[in-house]
């Protein structure tokens, strides 16, 4: 799988997008059933607790990705 | 999108600001109706407990940026 | 705002007092309302849990303060 | 045990498998019983709460197990 | 006050003690009263969610004071 | 108490096993009462929520103790 590749990410964009990624593939890794996710998603789409601790997840992986590639320091 | 362009934030004050564009621009993304977000903001801001887990995923994407910044060391 | 101006504090209890603030004003800037967070105090500061998620809070944004200042380690 | 042997992963893709497998051993070294363990799957992995909860544990363990590796920078 | 002189600690043992007073006093800094705070004690000491959330507040304040005694390395 | 002598552990699996103990006497050091523990432990291990939560709290300590250890790179 592609974003099983590697953490460095050209750019910060990129980066936030990977970050989205992981988070999301973890959900689906433990509920392997995609109908089951497809019904579970506008439940929690809707709940702001949920929103929020979803954010924190991947605020989380974006840390790790972050550093990954030195916070993309010389990129510009 | 700017806020994708770089961390690097000239002072603290815009770092902090990043932080809370990053948290907000994640709700965003995993709710995308911007209708339905409107109508979500006044409930979670009336309550405490996802006021204080906001806050959080603050200061979770505030490290992140500190760091990219050398937490601003050598500004002053 | 001066709190906004930088993260380096002479002392640790400094440091400390400044992740309170950190973790205060993110609370301000997401209900703006005075009146609003007037009424919310007092329930929160009753309610085990969410004070709890609060120190949560400021332990983090305090693990940033600490490592801008490398811990205060040659303070004393 | 294998996954207990060193958190040195050639892969992204198998430090990522190691954050699932540390986060999935902690649960069984706490709820020790299998039966219950079996039984309580069904349950948390239809809410989406506690698969975000569960997002977050592997982040965490993700974070380590990256920086074990040095974020697999000199891998490709 | 004594236990914001400083965060470095002559032993492990002493690191784990801040940790648990820094986590301690920041409740005491948002709810003020002692006489709530003896109230609110027996309630969470009996809720294990409520403890769990408190050890991990314990465990992220003993991360930074743990860096900050280089994880005690040359202590023995 | 021989688990507050050093972060320093030859194996990671007794730098896992350091993580759970940490987290088991931070719990025991808020909830002083052994009967009152002994009581609590059947409920929580049979809440998939609180055993996410724990699991949370032993991947912290694991990272802290295995930034300590600078993560077993050279032990094998």
């Amino acid at each position: 799988m592609d974003y099983l590749k590697s953490l460095q990410c050209k750019t910060l964009a990129k980066g936030r997008e990977l970050a989205f990624t992981l988070a999301r593939k973890t959900i689906a890794a433990i509920q392997t059933d995609p109908q089951v996710r497809k019904e579970l998603r506008p439940k929690y789409a809707q709940d702001t607790t949920q929103l929020i601790a979803s954010s924190q997840v991947v605020a989380i992986e974006f840390q790790t990705i972050a550093m990954a590639n030195n916070y993309w320091r010389y990129e510009n």
